[in-house]
């Protein structure tokens, strides 16, 4: 393809994204295909000769389109939102026309110090303290793929900082210079343990796996709101020590998955005063990003995590604008991470780092390239302007605030948790149905996402929500998508509402009947 | 941006792209930018209010576009090439309209079955064996960011897939629910030993400190071109088990960074048939694409890569016309990562996975969420078709075998050596000054490198060869750039002549002066 078939194409593809989102909200929001309908329509081998890009591209069309879910529709609302913008898609067109591996100052400056320059515009929009800001030289935020790469990213410095700490080493020398002693390892390492809770992500316990030691998964209590409290930290870790382990992190959450409980960060830190070798991470892949809202940072704990927390994390690409994928990962102190990433060959060494005058962000990360993700938070936080960053989430929670009214007036269902920002978790229990035990309602509720499941016009998403009390399943509806009204929120709502009294018709006091 | 506002912003990035290319011949390859040039330039903070997107592309012009370093440059002969396609570009563009995080099947059908293709079509392509394909039911092949990441991948699979050896319960039961025994892990889990060579890319080193494990970087020989040999490794291998240690991960390279070698598979894989424990991974990041070529089939050792592997990693972001980041791993055994990789919480069940009737993708990998990249493998094949990336690979091949050819008959230079496909790898070595010791030589192409470096119309990389003869310091010339011809070659080599005179000149049989 040479220039002007590209022009051709790229403002053909342009055109077929308008007609995408002006037709988007009327499809289904589900792909309506079976298991394997792509692989048996397309060709199993390459083709020899190269075909025209015009039959391609509708090949995107007829072939691709009919097998996406569409998290972009305003009527997606399980897991949590995707959110990518119109801003977002831009960026990505113009990082990939500059595509590099982006791995140090000198493979194309402009995308360290454009990511100097926006994660310390996104920090201050949060409110995080002066200690996270870049600029600070001390902490400083780092643009990854995902949450569970920030999580484990935080997982390996952890561990590092912690046998440095038992070793007496810490930050003793320059970056880079300090190696743990191989036999503080061979003691240590297979005792590490991590923690979080029974409502951690399931990044928590993937952590964990992937460097080969144990989760604990702290139970909650349905009265705490599932918030992992202090003294429950702190009786873990003891047992752990009492049995000659190491703890090396906690992972505290704000805005968890299941519910959108917020952790007591204070009371863990308080708690993690007395055992030196944890380091605190805080999760807060959906949530985080409403520090923009200063009304919400009391509630989700702001001031907590300035002053207690090691490493903090949002995606963007979540209910942040910024198209997928966007996660920002901060830490207090840069050397927890350059101590433990930091390779440095001859083949990457470069006369500005070694003048130490330039970030090299492969040095805060698992990965040696990089692509230039900084553009799009640019794109979007000058675009929307703060105060639109503002008014997108307001109008998530305010959409989810008129749902929780009318779900709390309806008769057959309840509201499980107090709603959290745009997130609503509620189950079928009919108020005038006090026969139905717990046992029976989640078994109407499975049944009742059973029927949704099998619809292409609505999505949402199950969870149980462990706690020491009981377990209950129940249903998610996570608003905070781009495009997403109330209405849209309504006529998912309706279609619920209609399901969820098939469901009761069915029950006969005993079983459901077909 | 409402999608009249995206109609127009997006034909007029298409329209900068265009110009963009037009104009990439006559910029300087690398940025005329001092650090901190745009962290100077910019605001401390997100702005209030939105801004005119005509304005915020204006600033991609004018403060983004000076910071880059232009690896699509035809000039461009740093590290390796990062070939951008305009088909690349539009792919993804497609891909953030329809953003999703793709982590399982019904999040977006298309996604999974696309990359199921698409992975099989590259392996045919490349003449892997059956046992590597997807539809083979048993391997397989992921799309993953990055070979570091494909690289500590394949380190955790292997250390589980060791420990499960250890422990007798190797594939015993279905996907995920083998558990390593604690006290297996405990008593191993840090004796796991990780070898590759001194010519080993750093994500070898970097996985090992990832795991905190060790790295073996065993030596090679000039004499065999820096190649690993079988007999090397056992010797490595058994002086670890004599001292109580666990061999579990050999990363063996087809293609070094730093010339290009290729390590003896067969003879490592007959060595490895006495150690169970041990997995063995190909790195072929930059030169598995030339298996795409059969006429090097036997020189990058494809019959024994497909005999003795577990797993092969080759980067179509590399020389593979494929847009940053769009890495491939292949792996013999599947459930070598699905034992490995699977957690499955409530919120990411879903029906089809259950019935065990689709590929959830992200428990092939760390993370959980993916973007859509198997579009833009899709969109490259099919508008290159097969013959046009072999005749893009057979370009830069044959670039670089017309530069072996003058620089071997130049008088100043000699070739360090065997060209490698497209990587030519030379040195300043004068063939009649048989007075310049290879101390000397080391000193003069290092202020060869340091002149260059100092330009910005040049961009080529320094490395130092490694072996038990002697460590050379040599300079690297990669070809295999997407718009890059011969003329471009010979451009940049005339002032590397340049240079090297220059360097000579000031040589007065004892130091440089300036």
């Amino acid at each position: 393809m040479d220039i002007e078939q590209f022009r051709k194409a790229g403002y053909a593809a342009i055109d077929a994204i308008c007609d995408y989102y002006q037709t988007l909200s009327e499809r289904p929001v589900k792909a309506q295909v079976q298991p394997g309908y792509l692989l048996d329509k397309l060709p199993k081998e390459a083709p020899a000769k190269g075909e025209p890009f015009n039959q391609i591209a509708a090949a995107f069309q007829n072939d691709v389109l009919p097998g996406i879910t569409h998290w972009q529709s305003p009527q997606f609302f399980a897991y949590f939102p995707a959110n990518s913008t119109f801003e977002g898609m831009i960026a990505d067109l113009y990082a990939a026309s500059v595509s590099n591996p982006g791995f140090n100052w000198i493979c194309s400056p402009a995308c360290t110090e454009l990511e100097q320059v926006v994660v310390d515009w996104v920090a201050k929009m949060l409110g995080l303290a002066p200690s996270f800001w870049t600029s600070s030289g001390v902490g400083g935020g780092v643009i990854m793929g995902s949450a569970s790469e920030a999580a484990l990213t935080a997982a390996m410095a952890a561990r590092e900082r912690a046998l440095r700490r038992i070793a007496g080493i810490e930050h003793a020398a320059e970056n880079g210079d300090i190696q743990v002693p191989e036999e503080i390892r061979r003691k240590n390492g297979q005792k590490l343990v991590i923690y979080g809770s029974t409502q951690t992500h399931s990044l928590g316990s993937k952590a964990a796996i992937m460097l080969g030691l144990p989760f604990r998964a702290i139970p909650v209590s349905a009265e705490d709101s599932y918030s992992l409290r202090g003294d429950a930290v702190k009786q873990a870790i003891d047992a752990d020590v009492a049995a000659g382990l190491v703890p090396f992190l906690v992972i505290a959450t704000v805005g968890t998955t299941s519910s959108g409980a917020v952790d007591r960060i204070a009371e863990i830190g308080e708690v993690l005063k007395a055992y030196p070798t944890v380091f605190l991470h805080v999760d807060a892949a959906w949530a985080g990003v409403a520090y923009a809202l200063p009304q919400y940072r009391e509630m989700l704990r702001l001031t907590e995590l300035n002053e207690y927390v090691d490493s903090f994390c949002t995606n963007l690409h979540k209910w942040g604008l910024t198209t997928f994928d966007c996660t920002l990962l901060y830490v207090r102190d840069r050397r927890d991470l350059t101590q433990t990433f930091d390779v440095t060959p001859a083949f990457l060494r470069s006369k500005e780092a070694d003048a130490g005058a330039v970030i090299d962000y492969r040095n805060w990360q698992i990965a040696l390239g990089r692509r230039f993700r900084s553009l799009k938070i640019w794109f979007v936080l000058r675009s929307f302007g703060v105060e639109g960053f503002q008014q997108h989430l307001e109008r998530g929670i305010s959409q989810c605030t008129l749902l929780a009214d009318i779900v709390g007036r309806s008769k057959n269902f309840e509201i499980v948790t107090k709603p959290s920002l745009a997130l609503l978790v509620f189950r079928l229990s009919p108020s005038s149905r006090a026969d139905l035990t717990g046992d029976i309602l989640d078994v109407l509720n499975q049944r009742l996402h059973d029927r949704l499941n099998a619809r292409y016009d609505v999505f949402l998403t199950q969870t149980v929500l462990h706690s020491v009390e009981r377990n209950i399943f129940c249903i998610r509806f996570a608003m905070g998508g781009v495009h997403t009204t109330f209405d849209d929120v309504q006529a998912t709502w309706s279609i619920v509402e209609a399901e969820g009294e098939e469901v009761l018709k069915r029950w006969d006091g005993d079983r459901l009947i077909e």
